[in-house]
C-alpha cells in the first residue's frame, strides 16, 4: 500500500494550480449564472438553470401531473422517483435523500454493520469532500487506496486487505468497499469496468459489501456505453445525484436490496434529513430522468465532433484525459490575454470557459448546452474570440 | 422495528385522529388538499398550499428579487433569511437547516458539550417524535419531565436536578434544558411565561443551557402577545420552523450566539443536511416573514369573534383548552352523521373540519384561512351543514 | 460536572448513609478494614479481606495450581473461570471483563443491535450508578420502569411497550430489557421469580432480548433457593460480579450464547478493558466459586437463627424487608448513644455495624462473617454493647 | 471478523516471529516462563515474573506499607502512584487506568475535543494495535504518517496539515498529534528529540495538542539520556505503561494538565475501566518506580559492553538498529541448527533467545536480566551453545 506521502511527494504544487482539483471550484463562483436560452457553458458538468428558469420548468411539470405532492418524502413525485430509480438500477428498492453525503454515509453504515474498515479511493468525494462524516458521525475507518489516482486495481485492494490481515493482531472487521465513478476530483475519469468486475466478484466471494458513489453515473454510462443497470449490478448499493444531470437543485437517490433500503427512513429521520415536502427536487428529476440518457448521448457525440473540429483549428488544441469522460484539456496556441478572451466569449458569444492553470491548460467541459448551436458556429465563435484577445 | 412508511401504510385516515394526540395526524392525510382560493380549513395549524399554488407564488417572489439563488446554503435567499431571523430573535446569528429534528438535535448537541443529561417535556416533539435521535445519534440522556402535561414548573425542574445530584454517585453532567412552546402534542398549549422566566434565570445561574423548540413560536407569540424577541431572550438557542406558518414546504432556522451557530455548517454537512440549493424553501419563508405576525394577529382576533358567534348558535359549543392557543374543542349538540357533515362542508361549503374523537369532540383549528370569508357566512355554513346532516 | 472523586472528598462517612440508599455507601468508608480473623461485619454484602490477607490467600491458591497465568485474558485462571461460569449458568460461553459496568453495557449493546430502547428498573445500577454509560457511550435510550421500587411487573413492561408503540410515529426499535436481581439500591430485594418467568416468555415471543444484571445473583439464589442455572435460563445474558461474594478485588463475568460472547473480546479491547494479565482477580474467584453456594447457604441459615435470637432480646428488634435477602432493619429499643455503641462493638467485640438513619433504623447485613462465632456469643456481645452505651 | 482469540489459537509459536514485527510476538508465547532467579532473557523488553514470584514480591511490598488498598482507584497505592507519576513527568496530575489502549484513546479524545483528525505514525500501536478503537469508539480519523518508518519529520507533519488544508473544502478540524516513543513495531527505535522539539513548538503555535504514547518511555530515556521529565515537557499528555518496565501485570498511567486529567475518572467509569480495587497492579509499580531509572541505566551500560564482547567473538556479530534502543540484530556466523541452539541455551544455560527470521537475524533484547551474571560468563555460554549446535 502506498501512503499518502508518496502521493504528496510525487504531486507538486504545479499540478494543483488553482489550489483545488477541477470540478472543485465552489459552485458559488457560478451564483450569478443567468442560464439564458442560448448560453453555452464549457465549465460545469451539467447544464445550469437560474431559480426563475427552474420554477417555470417546475410549473409546467406540475401542470402535467396531478400527483406531485409528497409528505415527509412519502407519496407523489418522491415515491414515483424512487420506483423509477429501482427500475433503472435493477435494484429491489430506492429511496430519496437530501444529499449525496447522506446517501454515501448511510449506505456504508448499513452495509458495513458492526465492522469498522471501509476501503475507498484517496481522491474520492467520500474521503476528501464530506467533512470526515464517515469517521466522525459513523465511526468508520476509511482506508484510502491509490493516492492521487482515479482508480485502484483489484490487486491493490487485495494487497491492502492482506496487509491488514497480516499486520493487525486486534482486528476490526472489513465493512465495505466504496467506489466513486466517475471521479470528480480526477477530471471525470472513469473507473475501468474490468477492475469493477474483478473487485465485485472478489467482494462477493469474501462477503465484503460494495457501494457505488455514482453521483455522476449517467455520465460514465454515456461515455463508456455501459448501461446504468450493468454498473449497478456489480454493487450492493448505488447512489445517484439529482442535481448533476437530472436538473434538480438538490437531492440524491440510493438504490439497493429491500433489506438495506428499508432501514433508511428511520436513519434519514434521526440524522435530520427528513424534510416536510421534497417534490421541489423530486418532481424535476422525475421529469428529466426519462430522456437524460438520450441527451447525454447526443451531447457526447456532438462533443466528439466539436473536439475534432477544434483540433483542426490552428489556434487551439484539445487533448484527452486517460479514461476520461466529459472533461478535456484545451490549450490556446496563439498568445492571448485570457481575461480578455473569457470576457469576450461571455459578453459577445454567450459562451463560458474556465480560466487556464499555470501551464495554460483550460479544463474544457462538454455538457448538454453544446446542443444549443451548431459545432461550426461554436468553433467560429472561439476563433473570433481568440483573434480579438491577442496579447 | 417498524418504520414510518409501514406505520402510514397500515393506519387508515379514519383511525389516526383517535389514536394520536391532536396535531399528530400525519400530513399524509391531507395529501389531496387542493388549496383553492376560497377554501377554509379548520384542521391544520397553518394554511396549506398545493404544489402548483406554491410554485406560482415562488415565481412571483423570484421575479421581485434578483438575488435568490444560494449555493450549499450560502448566499441568496438563504443568507437573507438567516439575517432576518437573527434580527427577529435578537440573536447574533441564525442558520438554515433542512429539518426541525436537525435543528433541535444539533442545538442541544452543541449547547450540552460533553454532558449527557437533557431535561425535556415528556410530551415534547424532541422526546416523542424524533425517532430517539438525541439518544441514538447524539448519545444524550433525555430526562422527561411532567409526563402527559404541556409544561413543567421551575420547581419540578429543580427537584429533578436535585434528585440526580443526590442519588447518582458517578455523575454525568447536566447539559441543557429544552422547552417546546407551544406544545404540538398538547393541543397547542403555551408554556407559561412566568415559568420560562424562572427556569431561564435558574439555568443561567447554574450554567445550564436552555433551548427553545419554537417550531410554532409565532403562534405562541400571537396568542400571548409576548414578542418573539422576548421569548428568544430567555433561551440560548431558538428553533423556528419554516413550514408551520411561514408558508414554506420544509426547512428550519436556528438562532443563537455566534459561537454556537458558527459550529453548525460543519455539523449540518457531516450529518448529511447540506443540500446543493435551498432557495426553494428559503425564498418563500423570507417573503412571508415580513407579514406573518400581522396575519396571525388578525386570524386570532377574527377567530375569537367566530368562537363567540358559534357559541351563540344552538347546535354547537366550543370550549377552550387551558393555556391554549389556536386549538379549540368543538361539540355539535345536534345529533348528526359526522361523515355526512364533513362531506357536506367540504363539497358544498369548501370548509374542512376534523373527525370527532370517541367523546364526540372535534379539534377545531383557527388559522389564517379564516380570514377568507366573513364570520357570519362561516357560521351560516356550519349551521346549514348541520341541518342537512342530522342523523 | 463533578466527578466521583470530588463527591467522595466532600462527603464524610457520617452523612453518607442518610443520603444514599443502602448498599450505596462508598466502599472508601471501609478502607481501613483490617479483616482480622475473628471480625464479624454486619455492614457489607460480603466478607472483606485486607490486601495482605488477599495476597496470602492468592499465594496458597497459586501454589496449588500450576496453570494460573493468563495473557491478555487468555489462558490460565481466566480461561478456567470462564469455563466454570458457562457451566454454572448453563450458557454456551462466558467471558471475563474488568467491571460490571462494562459487562452490563457490552451485553446490552450486542443484544440490542441497532435498536435504541432498553427497559430497566429505575432503581437499577445500570440506570443510576453507571454514569450514563449506556446513553453516552452506547447511544441507548434507557426507559426506567417502576420508579423507586425494586421490580416491575410483566404488565408494567407490556404497558410501557404499548405506550411507545401507540404514541411514537417515528419509531426506534426496542432493543432489550435489563433486570437487576437482587437490587442493591433496594435493600437487596429479590425480583419475584414469577414476574421473571412471565417477562421472559413475553420477551422471547416478541424477540426482545433479556439481560440479567446478577452482580449478586449468588445471594438471590441462596435466599430464594432457586438455582443460579434456573435464573440464568430465563435470560439471554447474565453478568455476575467477582468481588461481591467470590472474594476477588475486581472483575466480572458475562455468560451467554456463543454468538454474543464471541463478539466480546474485540469490544473489550476497543473500549480499553483488555488488561495484560488478569489472574490476580480470576484466580481468587475460581477458587471461591466451588464452595460459595454452600457458604452462603450456611450464612443464611445461621443468620435466620440469629435474627430469631435477637428478636427474643428485649433491647433489639429486627424486621424484614419485603422480598428481602440479606439486609434487615435493626432497631435498638433501649435509649443508646450510637457513637458509643458502634465504637464499643468495634473495639471490644470486633463487630461492625452501620450507623442508624434518621428513624433510628440500622441496616443490618448478614454475610459469611456470621459463621465465625456462635449466635449466642453474638447476641451476648450486642446486648453487652447496648448496656454500656445507654444514653 | 476474526478476534484475538482465534488468531492466538491458530498461530503457533514458530510462525509468529516471521509474520509480525519485532515486539509483536504475543506474550502468550511466554506463558510458561518460570522466571527463575538466574534466568537471562534476551527476548522480551523487560524482565518477566511468574504469578508466584509476583505474589511473593507483592506480599513483601504490602508488608512494608500500611496504606495499600484503594477503592475504585481512589486512595492507597493508586493515589500514591498517581502522585509519583505527576512528579516524574512534571505534570499537574496523573491518573491510573487499566490499559494503554484506554490511556491513549481517552487522552486523544479529550485533547482533540470536537475535532476529528489525529496524526499518528503508521507503525504506531495506536494505529495498528488497538483494534481501531480511536475510529470505532471515539469517532476519530487517524491520519497515518511515515508508513513503515519509526518517525516522521516536522516537515512531513507540516506538509500533511497543509495538504488537508488546501485540499478539503468541508474541513473537520485537526485535533491532535500522537507520537509513540520508542516504537515497538520498529525494533524499539527512538523518535529523534530534535523532531519532537520542532513538532512540539509547531503544535503549540498552532494550538494542536500533542500526546506521547510513552508506554516504554523509561527505555527511551535510558538509551538517549534525555530525562523523562524533558520528554514529557514537550507533550500535553503522557502515557506510561506499568507492565513494560515497572514490573506490574497490567495498568497504565496518564499524566497531564489538571483540566485534562480531571475529566478522566468519569470517562474511565463510562467506558467500563473503573475496577473495584487496583492495588494488585499499582502497588508493584509504585515499588519499582523508585529504582527503575537506575536499573535500566545499568542494564544499558552492561549491555553495551556485552555487545562489544560478542562482536569480538568469531561466531557472532551484532549490529545496531538506527535510532535503536534495546533491540539489536544478532547473526550467528557459524552454521548452526537453531532449534538445537535455542534448546541448549534454555536447558543448559538458562538463557532464552528468539528464533531467527528468514534472513537468519535474531532480534536480541537487552533487559535487566542481563545484570544477573557477568558478561564473560554470558559470552562463554553463548559460544558453548553455538559449538554444540553446529549443523
Amino acid at each position: 500500500m502506498k501512503g499518502r506521502r508518496e502521493f504528496l511527494k510525487s504531486s507538486g504544487l504545479a499540478t494543483i494550480p488553482l489550489l483545488l482539483p477541477v470540478g472543485l471550484t465552489p459552485p458559488a463562483a457560478f451564483a450569478n449564472y443567468t442560464g439564458k436560452e442560448e448560453n453555452i457553458n464549457f465549465y460545469t458538468d451539467g447544464a445550469l438553470t437560474s431559480p426563475l428558469e427552474y420554477v417555470k420548468e417546475l410549473q409546467e411539470i406540475i401542470e402535467k401531473n396531478n400527483d406531485t405532492q409528497d409528505t415527509y418524502a412519502k407519496g407523489g413525485a418522491v415515491t414515483k422517483l424512487e420506483q423509477k430509480f429501482a427500475e433503472i438500477t435493477g435494484k429491489e428498492k430506492a429511496i430519496y435523500m437530501p444529499s449525496g453525503t447522506m446517501a454515501n454515509n448511510l449506505a456504508l453504515k448499513v452495509l458495513s454493520e458492526g465492522n469498522t474498515k471501509i476501503f475507498v479511493q484517496e481522491v474520492s468525494h467520500l474521503y476528501r469532500d464530506e467533512g470526515d462524516a464517515a469517521q466522525s458521525v459513523h465511526s468508520k475507518r476509511l482506508i484510502p487506496l491509490a493516492p492521487g489516482r482515479a482508480s485502484f486495481s483489484f490487486e491493490e485492494l487485495k494487497e491492502a486487505v492482506s496487509y491488514l490481515d497480516k499486520g493487525e493482531v486486534f482486528k476490526s472487521g472489513i465493512g465495505a468497499v466504496s467506489i466513486e465513478n466517475p471521479v470528480r476530483r480526477a477530471d471525470g475519469q472513469v473507473f475501468p469496468i474490468e477492475e469493477i468486475r474483478r473487485i465485485s466478484s472478489y467482494c462477493r466471494e469474501h462477503n465484503i459489501k460494495l457501494h457505488l458513489d455514482g453521483a455522476r453515473l449517467h455520465l460514465a454510462s454515456a461515455y463508456t456505453g455501459i448501461p446504468i443497470q450493468e454498473y449497478a449490478s456489480y454493487f450492493d448499493t448505488v447512489y445517484i445525484s439529482l442535481y448533476k444531470y437530472l436538473g434538480s437543485k438538490g437531492g440524491a437517490v440510493l438504490s439497493g436490496d429491500a433489506k438495506v433500503i428499508d432501514q433508511m427512513p428511520h436513519l434519514i429521520k434521526i440524522y435530520g434529513g427528513n424534510m416536510y415536502q421534497n417534490w421541489p427536487y423530486a418532481a424535476m428529476a422525475l421529469d428529466k430522468i426519462t430522456h437524460i440518457e438520450d441527451t447525454l448521448h447526443k451531447a457526447k457525440t456532438k462533443g466528439e465532433q466539436l473536439i475534432s473540429l477544434i483540433n483542426q483549428s490552428p489556434n487551439m488544441e484539445i487533448s484527452r484525459v486517460p479514461n476520461g469522460s466529459n472533461v478535456f484539456n484545451l490549450k490556446v496556441s496563439a498568445p492571448v490575454n485570457y481575461e480578455k478572451l473569457i470576457a469576450h466569449l461571455k459578453d459577445k458569444e454567450r459562451m463560458q470557459i474556465r480560466t487556464p492553470d499555470s501551464q495554460g491548460i483550460i479544463k474544457f467541459f462538454i455538457n448538454e448546452t453544446v446542443l444549443k448551436r451548431s459545432n461550426d458556429s461554436i468553433v467560429n465563435a472561439l476563433n473570433k474570440a481568440i483573434s480579438s484577445s491577442l496579447a
